[in-house]
Parts: structure tokens; C-alpha cells; sequence
């Protein structure tokens, strides 16, 4: 009655390409590059707040690829939405669920800094791989040790050689040139984009410049009339960001730029970069920004083309290692 | 140096009630029926979203119980927050966390009802499993089978019992007075209300009066005349709800009383439940309600008594079934 | 000395269908419909009670069916050995095991109906995981929710639709017909057989014609006079079912049909069932029936087709919702 | 309202002893020797094949020992019993569930003895720490490494110090004595039996007495006029055991005595061991037996004190290894 | 951009050996025999003797196998170099983890001979699991039992069949040629061999030749004048052995040959080996051996092959079982 | 017989510390400080490498602390013995199962440096859970995030303190010293140090003082003619250590003071520090030194205080937070 089945049968596979509420635009950009289309998925949330998920299509043996930032004020719905759907996958019999998560939420409570706290990254990672989730392709990750969080495979993708093509291209005076770490904890990665610039670094902190007096920003590293290029994994409220900024130029900075991975903007974080002495401020889009957003300083570029570039490695299990822009450890 | 530590020593333990920010009005009677204090916990909402949390004080060896409805507009938002409380308990050596959730959330989706949806309530139940939660406290679930989608001890109260005492001492006209289920789903619990009572039930029900006619509502059992207590586990928009008591109405039903153990009320609910032809809508506590809310129609009897009996018998380890208003299973 | 092993080599697989011992004639039909052969597998109780089994060729690779109702005196055997075949399809590294379990065991069991009760639908899940099954293929669960019991994918095919097709081929007068339920839990799923066949619904249920009297059973909905079809998930001892019936009868009902899709039979079921005033007792062949069950009233139709054709796209990773008679929640 | 509750307060627990349906006497005879009662469990098993369980008190904050030996036609429902037991416990959060199995089933299936086979020893292991059970007690497993098929602690008793004193009191001429294994597999345990009464060691085999002839048992060791000794770990059919009776005859043995832990006796071994050349078999109370098989050469010794003083130390948390008759590996 | 990626894509996979540290040469015979390269993997130990690993190419999709004995001083290191190694290449998507594991680490550990011991043989199984092994190929487990300490499928091979081709090469006398068991913990693997060579068997054993005597090594069987063929697991100080070499002789064996599957020879082993009156000692290159070893009087035969037929079925998903010298179980 | 066992007995508990072979002076100095003593733990390693544990006496109920620095060329063996005690422990029933590892191994392999890299400090944690740990004491982990790789409760405790004191005695020029980073991984904890003593910060790292020039060490901040204090978390080989020493002279830097929480010391470490122009290095007993290893410039202070204390609240259940010297993140 059926086609013969008592043979030995190949096992073949399709991508399926889905879209969360946060980022649309870049789920829809990453599947345009890789040839296909977003798949249909209901996403709805009821009145009384809970989410609803539903895929309009089997997903039977297909390899799911979610795409969701886990950002913004609604951070905890795009969280449940996620876990829902790595749920809804896995028991429609997905053959492997990878949630695609250009921003990785609670990045920055990675450890316990008091007592009594939670480690709040490491329960996102069991929440997901609770959920069913087999995989997860994420970038620039607070601290490459979140990787460590995960008992499955992750693939930390870096949006710095971005950041350091689009500085190259301005042909800036380099030797007069410097990148600028916000925080000593962010040290290691300024010094990976200043070599790739070939430029000096700086380190801020908050210091003393004499014992016994109040803490204030101090800087090491020369900074005096030299452009300055600000490098961060995210872009929070930029209350601190804009402080240190003023302070670069109370220095002496000559020019700043400001780049970040994440630009989040929460509260007056767009307006503060409108009004700080800076040239521009540059983001990915890891982060969907409304448009108001990109009327000012601030801009951004995009990392659909390595989040896709990774798929289509991960989908064909050919080397993600040797992808162009490819996997970079901070 | 230290006291005597190489001989047998009792192992004690504490109580600790905390509050989520659901609810801190209920977490509060509790205590109160208890003679303890609801402790100190640091619960913030970031600019960016995320939650944090920590506990004021030690909880090492401590029976932690967070109260918790998980219910309203930032349902994902109190799901997290529960979550991550659980993780920083068990971080910090509590010796037990009991997750105290009035209202549960995503009960309804407690089986797939189409092809390619998730079980979310069982995903919740995987949830606070991981994140460390070692018992849970509730009130009349959807279903009582989401007990068994946890693999840790679940304490399932009922508010009906307090239902069947409130609508008691009304000293309505028992033969004239009919329990009204909304529909055939809710029979069983309606049933179980009507015996209480010692009066008649009747079920609500999508129908045909004729073969090939529209589909109307109908109702299975006599209303006529009679006084009519509706029951329900939640009100959520109260849409549905209302549209029937209209039809009832309609029927010829005589006055109409609604009970519901949740009130959640979302969107126009209060407003449609104002206007509606009823004498009264009778919720419980366990979904927290503005002053406004209780203006009119709606008004609250608490499970706050019920609860803490839950906990004493939970942290004196005695039996929870030959409680008052024990355990009742729908 | 062996052929390129170096290169990429397509992974293939294979359909095997193995019986338990419970109801060899429907394995048989499902491979002979999916145009196969039930495999060979060893399957011996020892004197001492204990089962014991093994695969006569090799199923590395394979994708395994395991055939096996979970039902009748020996439940418990039959349990056992569905638990010890899918250890043995585990270890001889089988590509996936399917329980294909037309009748679920313990089912009723699914939440705690009273204080220290298990919850064995859950445990009986919790075991087929442990060993080693990584889907199940069930029918007409007591509840839905029993498929959020288990973490692997479930299919929850119901035999409402075949009942449905089994008396439109009636030709009943649909006017003067009622499908009743037996108890106010099985009126959600009566009412879709109603609105299959389009006629009435009505609900027997243990209740009082009046205040204070003692309990008899009522009926909710109209009898008089008409053909009644009853529905249930399960017959068992057939005791509550044949009372019912004759009290549908004194009250004055037409004549009366009996389907139900789990025909377990225990005790005087048949007997009760052939001396009771009905045309006849329709069930599936989920659970075997000895020749004797079926000379008097009670008559089988089969499940085969359908359960055959869910295995036929769960192995070609085809959607299950499109299939015919297909997926059904309850 | 309550007594003050924010204190530190002792947490305090109680031992519950339970019996299972297999061995009601020997669960009697232990809680005799503790001083304690059986406490009362509802154990039923419907018409249907499925069993029912109820724990009659609280077990809240209890240390929970069920005494259950796993053996006899219906080793299935008895283990299941043993499995919905432990379910059931645990959701009424007792502290801790120990299952009492003095004999162990399926112990036989201890590894892999050709292709496609499961080893049931540790599927049972691992159904057993699925139901909850935290703790495992057990006598003269077939093998000592089933013990490792454990995660959590097991006591792993013997009887063999029993059988030695026992015969020892017999005063045989022990220069005359051998303690015979009935196969190679056994001879270790043979070995300490024969080191305890302080006689000679000979084995059994099944072997060629020369080159290209038919195989026949051989025996390795002196038996020639001989009181001879057999021990084994389980006597079920004695199908092979007698005929080694037979043979050993044959040879010349002088009276046999045999001895074993398990008297599992399926079918004709009750009648074949009566009619064998044999003084007597001792067997002990791991396995009930029903006064018929005691009335001709089958006697019984009690492992009750062994079991009860094992229980008294895993209570009061005092060492297993230090009791009299302790424990002792194979 | 891409290749069309929206079809049903055939899964695909690769065959990757790569070797540890301990036995490079089996690792390159296995490979050459399967006719293909043992592919490149970095390990170092640094300084401070913590281990690093890293695949030189990508194993996405691929089916490891890394071939490691573990066994010799550092054994704990190759330990950790196996653990090390399947967590890298599980955390770089490697389809499937295969440890093909010559010589199983403490494996002698299998049960718990005293009280307060570990079970290491089935810790180093969990150990294993955790890492990330989906499957163990190893050879001659003390225990066949051991096996059954893994969830994951194990290929339990053996090297007895090896050793019956040798030695039937030999043609001894056959009549005056004894297989004789270096305890009764051997006995049924030498009664195996004894089979297969078609010659008697005999048991060694510390024994009493009289009540109250000193323990000596006794024999079960005759061996006087014979040639014998001692055959064990492993080897490890030879120090027991070859005092029990030297009482055979005593007692008037003939020639005297040893097998064993493990040569470990640990300490003064091999000297302790050329010096005993022995006309050889056979082992498999499961533990490698140095030349100077292999100049005096033992000798090895390899399993390579064995293995690599038992990877060609396990990658290319055909029975084992059917394999020439195939599976075997003691 | 027994006492009577039908009542609310007390739990009690007891400790015992216990010390691996690594670092037997320092649980000795722990224990004294606390009262107890060192109980027996045999502990041996066989002539093949496979190391045996047995513990004295009954640790039934005990709260176990099992002292342990995972260090040095047998790191591995360490890691081992480690693991088969918390096996032993769990086994024999101990009530809770603490490593306290001054030193955690692999702590520097915390994320993927390179593609195809295993995590190793996340495959320890997971294996410390998977052998029975229930809780982790540690010290100056290399990054705080590896907390975050454990789902059991850790205590991570800090030496800075103890340097802090240890410098703050000496009573240095504070305006004229500089505590001195490595490298900017090191920045932020050595910020921390620089905040206790109240002096400058300055920051060494791989840099270019101009554009195409080759790399050679750069150091942000001021240090010429300072104090330096340098500050790591381990020392290792020394190598780049002594090297950044000599490049600090040469740029004119005072006294170099060194100090790092673990002195591991490979190779030609202590030669190197002896040859530095260096004043000293201190470093703390979590690595166990020979004598002559502190004849030159080396010397240590302990943290068996802090240990101490920490395995005080953590026994007695009362607040870790509050010790003095107590918990510090990095």
C-alpha cells in the first residue's frame, strides 16, 4: 500500500528558518541571504499576558533555527517565547532546535558578585537546554565563559572584525590613534581591536589620583589630543558611557567614536549619545533599534551575514571555523 | 577554638517566608497567620528588564517558601522572577525551596489541542524544577493531572470548600437554586459544588436545539426560575462568560451568582462583569486586585488561612490532608 | 581492505515492526497494511515469572515500532516487557524506539485523588523514558494531559472519528438520536461525537431529583423516546455502565448503543454487556478480544489503518496532522 | 496562632515500616525484632490488572522501608507494586524511601550472555531510582556487581554466615565434608562457605572426560564418600540441580545436604527436590513459602534478625559494617 | 547565495580515528586495516600536568572514534585525556562519540569487597556518560557485568577466541593438555577455553589439603604431566602467578604456557615472567608494550583487527554480532 | 529489643575532614583550627596506577569535607582520587559530600580559546557533581564565572585579603607604589588590591609602542621609580612572569614585590624567582611547597583560617558572608 519501506531509506533534513517577536528584520535579512524564507510560526500573547506558539507546518526531522534577541523591556516575554517554542519544537519532532540569540539576556549576571545572588546566566542556560533546545548560536557573550554554561554545542560569534573593517575604512591617523577600554574588565577585548588597528591603547578605570582622595575616573594610557575609538560589549543606559566620555574630553581627547555590539538603550540612553561630544556611535543589529533611534549619532551595522554564514555551516556540518568573519574568542 | 564539632550534633532548621512582587499583600497575611515576619529579599527591575535578586540575610539550612502569583500582564516577568529566586535559594544553601503560587501560570495549555503547540504548563512545571524548586504549593489548577507534571511534591488546595461555606451561610432557597457549569469541562468541579450545597447542577454548552441549525448556546438541566451560582477555576476576559449569563438570562434563569477561585480579569473584564445582569462575582485572593476593582460587583474572600495552614503542616512535616479546608481534589 | 570509509556516507535507516505478546493479530495487520513483515523477536516467561527477550537480527540503525496494548490481568507483565524490549532495541543501538501502545495502562491513575496516592499514569511515563523509548503512539488517553507526562514526543491518535463514521453509516434518525455521556468527565468528548454526528447531547450523572433526598443517577438533557448513543473511553467491569443503561431505559429511552475505544472486559463485563438492554457494544481492537467476547453483542472495529498510518510519517518524518482520521484532541 | 515558628527548630524523623504483598511475614517478623508495627498501606489490585496504593497515616518527614521480595509467577506485579509504591511515597514527601528486597529480580539478566539482549538487573536499578527510591537493601545477589548497577547506596547482606552456622552445628566429620559448587560460576561463594566450616572445596562442571567425547558433568575435587555440601544463590526448577544429585551419586558422594538463599521452587522443584537422593535443602524466608513445600525435605531459616539490624543501623545512622552477621561480599 | 538550501538535504557523515596517547600503534593498525588515516588531534600535557586537546580539522557531523587504553603509571592521565577529549568533541558537534577503550580502567573495582569502598569501575562508566561518550568498544571486562554499569550502548569483545587459534596452531597433545584457571574467579572464562581447545580443565585455589592446616594453593583437576595453558584477564605484578607457576610445577605439571588478554606488568612483571619456568606468556597489544619487553619469553598477537571490523559495523550500522570473532561473552 | 525506633527521633550529624594526598599539612592545620582531627581515609596507589580509597570508619551521616588541592604533575591522579572518594563517600551513605580544593584544576581551560577545544573547568565541575560532590570550597578560582559551571552550592573564597594585610603591614611609601597587573585579564582583581593598600594601579600587556612596529611588553600607567606589586592568581612557569620583571626594572620600576594565590611552580619556576629582581614572592600553602622550594626568595602565608571558617558556618548552617576575611568576587 505504502512505498516500500523495508529498505534502507536516507535520512534527509530541512532547514527551517523562524522569527521571534524581537528581531524580525534580522531574522528575515539572514534568511534572504541563505536563499530561503521565514517559515510560518504563531506568536501571540493572550490578554492575560501568557504566549502562545504554533507552527503553521510540519517541522517533523526538520533542523529548526530560531532567531531571538533576548532584549528590551519585555526581556522575560522574549524569554518564554523562546523556551515555548524550543518546547513546541522539540515535541512536533524537530530534529534539533538551535535558538539563535544575537543577545544573550542576564549576559551580565555571570557570577555571583554578593552574597545570596543568583547566577542568572547559568539558569538561562539550563532553562534552555531544559526546553529542548540542542543548540544555540549567540555573539559577543558578556564573558566567553557563558559558553561553559552549556552542556550543548554553542557557536560564539564576535562582531569585533566588524567593528575593526568599519574603522579601517575611515583611514583614521593611527598612530594617533587610540582605542579606549571603558573598564579594565573589558580590557582584553579593546586590546584584540586595537591590534587589529594597529593602535595604542587606554585603559579607564575608577581610581585615585593621590591616596586619600575621592575615587574618580582615572585613565591609564595617553590619550591627549588623539582620536579616540570606545569599544564595549553592550550600550545599557550609557549613563556611565556618557560620564567617561566627558571626562576623555576634559583630558584632552581629540575626536571619539563609540562602538558596541548591543546597543540596548534603555531610558535616556539615545538622547544622552545625541548630546555627548562624540562623532558617532556604532552598533549591530543584534539589537532592533526603531527608527527615531538612527536619526542622530548612532548607527548601526549588520551581523546577519555571519549569523547566516554560521547556519549554513552548522545546517551542512561543514567548519564553522573557517567561516569569513568567523568565530573569534574574546 | 570553635565549639564542639566532633560529636552529634541536631540539625535545625527555619522558616522563611518571602514575597514576590505579585502579591505582597497575601505573602503578608500569611506570615501574619503564621506569627512570622515576611523576610528581607532585593527584587529589582532593571532599565533593561532583567530582574535581580538576593536575599537580605543568610538562608543557609532554611525552609524558603516564596510566595508567588504568577498571573496579569507581566506573567513572564514573575515567571523569571520566581525562577531566579529559586536559583540564588539554592545557591545559597537554602535546605529547601517550596515555590508558593497561588495562580499558576499557562494552566489552560495543559495538553496539545492542535498539532504543533507546545504543553506549556508542563514546561513550567520542567522549569522551576531546574532552577531548584523542591515543592510547590497551588490552588485549584485547570487540571488536577498538572500535578503530575512535576516529579517533585505538589500541595494542590482548593478554594471550593470556602465557596461552599460562603454561598452557605447565604441561605439561599436550595431547591430552587442550581450550580450552572460553563461548560462540559468544568462539570466535574461544578458537581462536586452543587453536593456541597445540596442543590442541582446544570451544564452550559455549545449546541444545536436542531440538527443543521447555527450552533447556539444550550444547557443541559433546569435553570428556570431558579437562582443560579456560576463556577469557574478563573475569570480571564470575561467575555465568554458574561455573553452566557446574558443568554441565561434569557432562559429565564433567576438570580445570578458568579465564583471563580482566579480572578485575573483581564482587559474590559471588570467593566462587562459590572455590567452584567448579576448580583455578585465572588474571587479569591490569590490574584492580587486594585482598589478600583472592588468597587463594584466584584469582591474577594482570602486563601491566606488556607495557605499558611499548607506551610505549617509542609515545615512541621505533618499532615497536610487532616488540615481544615484540606486537600480536595477536582 | 573495507570500501571508502573516508568519505561522506548517507545515513540510512530501516522500518522494523516487532509484536509484544498482548495483541500480535494488530501488529500484524499495521505491517501488513504498511506492507511489511512483523520482525522477528524472542519473547519467553520463565517459570519464575521473569520475561525475558532479544531481537532475532541485528536493529542497529533501525527504527523500531514496538506493537503492545498494556492491558488485561497480566497489565503488569506486559509492562515489564515493553520496558525490557526497549532496553534491549537501546543497548543493541537501535536508531529510535517507538511504544506503540494502543491501550495506556494506569491511565486513570493520572492524578491524586486522594492524600498519599501515586500518580502512576505519570510513573508509568517516567519509566518508558528510563527505558530507553524515545516516542509513544497511544490512543484515546483517560485525559489529554497525560501527554505533557512525558518530555519525548507522543502521538495521541483518538477513535472518536471511526465511531463517528460507524454510526453515520446508521442512517439514524439524527433528530430523535442522543449521544450520552456516562459522567459529567467524559461530556467535553461526547459533545464532539455529538457534533460529528449532528444530533443532542446528554449527561447522566450521580444527583438528587430533590434536596436531602438520597443520591440516584440523573440525566441532564433529553432521553425520552430517542436512540442513545453511549461513548466512553474505556469499558472495564461494565458494572456503573449496565446500571446506567437501565436506568436510561426505566426513564424512558429509545433504544441504546454502547462504543467505547478501550474494550478491557475484566470480570462479568461480557456477560453484563449481553444480558443488558442494548442493540449492541461497538469497541476498536486496542485491546485484543478472545472469539467467545464476540458472539453476542459486542463487535470490534479496527484501529490498524490509522495507527499504521501514523508510523508510516513518523518514519518518513511526514506530517502527522494531514493524515486521514488523523490527530484529535480530546 | 501557631507555636513560635521563627525559631531554630529540630528537625526530627520516624521510622515507618511497610510490607509489600509478597512477604507479609517476614515484613512482620523484622518489625517484630525493631519493636515497631507494620504500618498500614492499602495495596489492591483491580479487576483490570492494575494495582492501587494508599498509605493509610502521613509519611511526611518518615523514613519509609518497604519490605518487598521481587519473586514468584507474579515477579511482574510485584514489582510493579514495589515501583507505584515508591511514586507514591515520595509525592507524599517522605525523607527518604528504602526498598527491602531480599530477593532481588531478574538478577540473572545481570549482562549481555548473546546479541540483542537487555540486561534487566540494570533496568530494574534504574526503574527502581526512578520511582524515588533512595536507598536499596538486598540478600546474596547473583552477582556482587549488581550493586554497582546502583547510584544510590545499596546493602548488599548474605546468608552465607547462616548456612555456616548452621552446619556447623550439625558437627559432621568435616576431614570427610566438601562443600560442592554446582558450577564454576558459584565455586568463589562455595570457597567462603567451605573456608567457614573449614572442609574442602570441589566443583562441578559440565566437561569431556577425554578428547572428542560427548559432554558430561565432571567434577573437580574429591567427593568419593563424602558428606557433600551444595550451595547455590537461588534453587528455581531444580531441573539441573537434581540431576547433579544424581550424577554426584553416581560418583560416590556420601549424604548430600543442599543449601541455598532463594527458594524460588517454580514448578516441579518442590517434588524434584522431595524425591532427589538428598538429606535436606535449606533454604531461608527470602521467598514465602506456602506450608505444602515444608513438609518433606525443604526447611527454612530466617534472615529476619539480619534485615532488622540492618534497617536499626541505616536509621539511626549508626554502621551497617559493624553488625553481627554483617555484611559480607561475594 | 547559497546552494539551494530549502530541500530535503541527505544526511551525510565521516568516519574519524584518532588515537590517544597510550597506544598510538594499535590506533595506526586499526586505521590502516580500515584503510583509512588516523586523523590529527593535538594533545599536550603541560607543565603543570593538566592536559589540553584540540582537533586539528573539524568532527562536525562526524563519527569519532578515539582509540585509548587506559592503563599503565598514568593512568589517570589517559583518563583525563579521554574525558578531555569527548567533552571537545562533543562541544564541536561530532555526530557520535565512540571510546574504543583496549583496556578498561578498574575494572577490577567492579563491586564493593569491604565496607566504605567505591564502586570505581562504575563511577569511570558515569564519568564517561557525562563527558559526552554515546558508545564504549572495549575487550575482555573482568567482568562481563560491567557492561551493564553503562546507559549507552557497549561492544564487549574478547580475546579468548585469539588465544584458542594460537594454540590450536600448536597441536599439543590434546589429551595431556589441561587449561588450568589461576582461581575460581576465572573458571568459566578457562572452561571457554578449555571448550574450544577440546582439553580439561583445572582449578587453582588457596585451599586447606587438611582441616586446621595452613592455607596453600590447591588444584582441582590433574595436571600432573601435563601441559598447561593458565589463562587470565589481565597480568599486572605477575607476583601471584608466577608463585602459583612454581607450585604447579612442584606438583608435576608439564609445560607451561600463559595467556592473558592484558599484559599490564606492572613492577619486576616481566622479570618475574622470563625467570619463572614458563615456555612463554602471550598477551594482545590492548596495553603496548615496550621492545625491551618483547625479547625474552612474552609475546603478543594483535586485536586490531577485531577491532577495526567492530568499528566498520558500528559506523557502517551492520550487525556485530555476525562479525568473524565476534562478540563473546564470559 | 531495640530503644524505642516508633518515635520523633532527632537527625544528627556529624563532621569529619578528611585529606587527599595532595596537601596533608594544610587539612591537618585546618582540622586543628577547628578542634577535630584528620580522620582515617586509606588511600593508595597500586603498582598500576589505580588508586584504591577506603574509609576507617563510618561516615554514615556525616557531613564530609574532603580537603584536596588538584595540583601539580599528578594532577590527574589527584582529580582521580578526588573523584573515587566522593564515590566511596556517597556510597557509604555520608549525609553530604564537600570538596574543598584550594586549588581547582583546569581552571584556565574556562571557555574556547580556539575552535574544536573542550571546556575543561565545566568537564570538571560536571564531574565532581556526577561522582556524588554536594557542595565545592574553593579558592581565587582564575575567572568567577567558573561558580557558574556547578548546579551544587559553592563557596569561592579570595586571598586578596590576606595580601592586602600582608602589604598593609609593611608599611610602604603608599604614594610611590603601584600595584602592577600582568596582563589586563588580571586588571580588575589587582584594581581591588590597589583599593585596600590605597595606591596606583598600573597595567602590563603585549603592546606597540608605535604603528608596524614588532610587539614587545607595554604598560599603561605609571610605575618608574615605584614599588611595584605585582599580583596574579597562580604562578606557574614563571617564564612571562620574569620576563615582564625584567622589562619593569628596565623601565626604571622600584622594588618589585610579587604575591599570587597559587604558587604551582612548574619547571624551572623557582629557579627563575630566585634569579628576579625581586624583593619576594608570596604566595599561600593552597599548593603544598617542599622546604627547599622556601630557602630563597619564595614564602607563604595560609588560608587554613579561611578554610576554617568557612567549613564552620557552612557545618554549622549559619552565614558564610559574614566570616571574617569572608567571601570576596573577583
Amino acid at each position: 500500500m505504502y512505498e516500500d519501506l523495508d529498505q534502507l531509506v536516507p535520512i534527509k533534513k530541512r532547514l527551517r528558518i523562524y522569527s521571534g517577536t524581537s528581531n524580525p528584520k534580522l531574522a528575515a535579512d539572514i534568511a534572504k541571504i541563505l536563499g530561503v524564507e521565514v517559515d510560518g510560526l504563531v506568536l501571540e500573547q493572550f490578554a492575560n499576558g501568557e504566549i502562545y506558539a504554533r507552527f503553521d507546518e510540519t517541522v517533523r526531522g526538520c533542523d529548526v533555527f530560531f532567531v531571538q534577541s533576548i532584549v528590551g523591556k519585555n526581556v522575560n516575554d522574549l524569554m518564554m517565547e523562546t523556551l515555548i517554542v524550543a518546547d513546541a519544537a522539540h515535541r512536533a519532532s524537530a530534529r534539533s532546535v538551535t535558538a539563535v540569540i544575537p543577545h544573550y539576556a542576564y549576559a551580565r549576571q555571570d557570577r555571583k558578585a554578593g552574597p545570596r545572588e543568583p547566577i542568572t546566566a547559568r539558569l538561562v542556560a539550563n532553562l534552555l537546554e531544559t526546553a529542548g533546545v540542542d543548540r544555540v548560536i549567540t555573539l559577543d557573550l558578556h564573558q566567553g565563559q557563558i559558553e561553559g554554561f552549556f552542556d550543548v554545542p554553542v557557536n560564539h560569534l564576535t562582531a569585533l572584525p566588524l567593528f575593526g573593517e568599519y574603522f579601517k575604512s575611515k583611514n583614521f591617523d593611527w598612530e594617533n590613534t587610540v582605542v579606549v577600554s571603558p573598564d579594565v574588565g573589558r580590557a582584553k577585548a579593546c586590546k584584540k581591536l586595537s591590534d587589529m588597528l594597529g593602535c595604542d591603547l587606554a585603559i579607564a578605570h575608577k581610581g585615585r589620583p593621590h591616596h586619600n582622595q575621592a575615587e574618580v575616573m582615572g585613565i591609564i594610557g595617553d590619550i591627549k589630543g588623539k582620536t579616540c575609538i570606545i569599544n564595549d560589549d553592550m550600550i545599557d543606559t550609557a549613563g556611565t558611557l556618557c560620564a567617561a566620555i566627558r571626562e576623555l574630553k576634559a583630558m584632552g581627547a581629540g575626536d571619539i567614536h563609540v562602538c558596541a555590539t548591543h546597543g540596548i538603550f534603555s531610558g535616556p540612553a539615545v538622547e544622552r549619545l545625541n548630546d555627548a561630544p562624540i562623532e558617532e556611535c556604532v552598533v549591530t543589529d543584534s539589537v532592533p533599534q526603531p527608527e527615531e533611534n538612527l536619526t542622530g549619532k548612532i548607527n548601526t551595522i549588520s551581523v546577519a551575514n555571519e549569523i547566516a554564514e554560521c547556519i549554513y555551516h552548522v545546517f551542512t556540518e561543514t567548519s564553522v571555523s573557517g567561516m569569513v568573519g568567523g568565530r573569534f574568542n574574546l
